[in-house]
């Protein structure tokens, strides 16, 4: 095992389990600590903020710094920051989106934007998702924080981002910038505030689809945790495999 | 040319187009009424009501009463009507949807729906997307009036009801049942209650991929318009081709 200098950390499926506890998790991050090897949490959530984030992992034994999180929605603001500074932005969002934007001096807009940024939205309307459509037909760029198309919840699934984010493609038949795994673009981003090169860091996640797919577009190690969504069976079936898979994180630092 | 008893006529492109008259569309009309052939204008429009259809047409010279109209409302109601008397329906779309579903029995409800019915809403929301995705999963079936992406309109492309629809099935992985253009549901509705066999009747319409096909569909004989959409060379790329292309519907009766 290579001596990585930073970690890039996913949370459901790694540090959690929705509203339970992963045994293995709390012990994983007082080892990064322990070690003062810098460490990141990454996240497609884009609707909560990073304090809300750290409050959640508190409550799983998990001390987290505010800095320490990354959400798809800071990460496109920060994309979007670099590529245009003062831009312009019709957003489809809730506060996570909209704050992280603000903080990087994006201003919000109702017209002429210069970009369509959408995140989930539960008060979505169809108002909203038409001037989206035709703000990005008149050549807006259309981002994306992240694709996931379906949310599991106690009801059942519900639609996530990425079910309003491929309506928007059918009817312009425009594709979004992808910012949130698994592109790999949140990552490269987590890694340049941490000031690591991608070489130096390893990605953490028990999603293949997502978090090890991310790692691997941003030219990253991988660590696939078999606590969450791909199991250890399903993951023989793909054709680029992590660099290490283990059942919990309690075997990493042996 | 067969002598047909009884013509299904598309509008939009056939009969007018947008906002402007289509010059040949009256007289064919006429023709049709002088002759005392019955026929019927089927729609995938899903918002309209019929009143506001004929009303529409009088503006273009086209004289037509209300029962000579099938929205794809209409129809939705017709077939939830006969499939399953005194249904519950959980309703996404405007008045003329909801109106035809009540002029039919169909109780609409927000709760343990036996049918999801999803026609164009322009109030729609997060929530009642979410609420026909839950409905769905939970075993309603799941009903569309029309499956249209997009709707051109003069600022540009805006969501149609088939965004919408989509949607819903990559979210829940569950098809819908279509019932306008290009399934023949629709045009067999329309037949059975024009009390017309399928091989006596002709499906008149500009657009090879809703009219034409939903006549091929729905095994009658069709009558392409090159006034719309699908121009005469379009047309030769397509394997299943119309009975019979004409440039205009002056042509028809001469």
């Amino acid at each position: 095992m290579k001596n990585y200098k930073s970690y890039l950390i996913d949370l459901d499926g790694t540090m959690y389990k929705g509203k339970s506890k992963i045994p293995e998790a709390d012990g994983f991050i007082q080892e990064l600590q322990s070690r003062n090897i810098p460490f990141m949490f990454v996240t497609n959530n884009s609707s909560r903020t990073p304090e809300v984030t750290v409050e959640k992992l508190k409550n799983f034994g998990i001390h987290a710094d505010v800095n320490q999180v990354m959400t798809a929605s800071l990460a496109t603001a920060n994309y979007i920051q670099q590529e245009k500074p003062d831009a312009t932005a019709f957003v489809i969002g809730e506060v996570g989106l909209t704050e992280a934007l603000e903080q990087k001096g994006i201003q919000i807009v109702d017209h002429n934007p210069d970009y369509v940024v959408i995140g989930i939205d539960r008060h979505n309307t169809y108002r909203k998702i038409r001037d989206a459509c035709l703000f990005v037909q008149n050549g807006a760029k259309f981002v994306a924080t992240n694709p996931d198309i379906k949310v599991p919840t106690e009801k059942g699934l519900v639609p996530g981002n990425g079910a309003f984010v491929n309506l928007i493609e059918n009817v312009t038949g425009i594709k979004p910038e992808v910012v949130g795994k698994p592109s790999g673009l949140m990552l490269q981003i987590a890694l340049d505030k941490l000031g690591i090169p991608v070489e130096d860091a390893i990605m953490v996640g028990d999603n293949y689809h997502t978090d090890i797919l991310a790692g691997i577009r941003a030219g990253m190690d991988t660590l696939h945790v078999q606590t969450g969504v791909t199991t250890k069976d399903e993951l023989t079936q793909f054709g680029t495999q992590p660099t290490y898979t283990i059942e919990t994180l309690s075997e990493w630092f042996n």
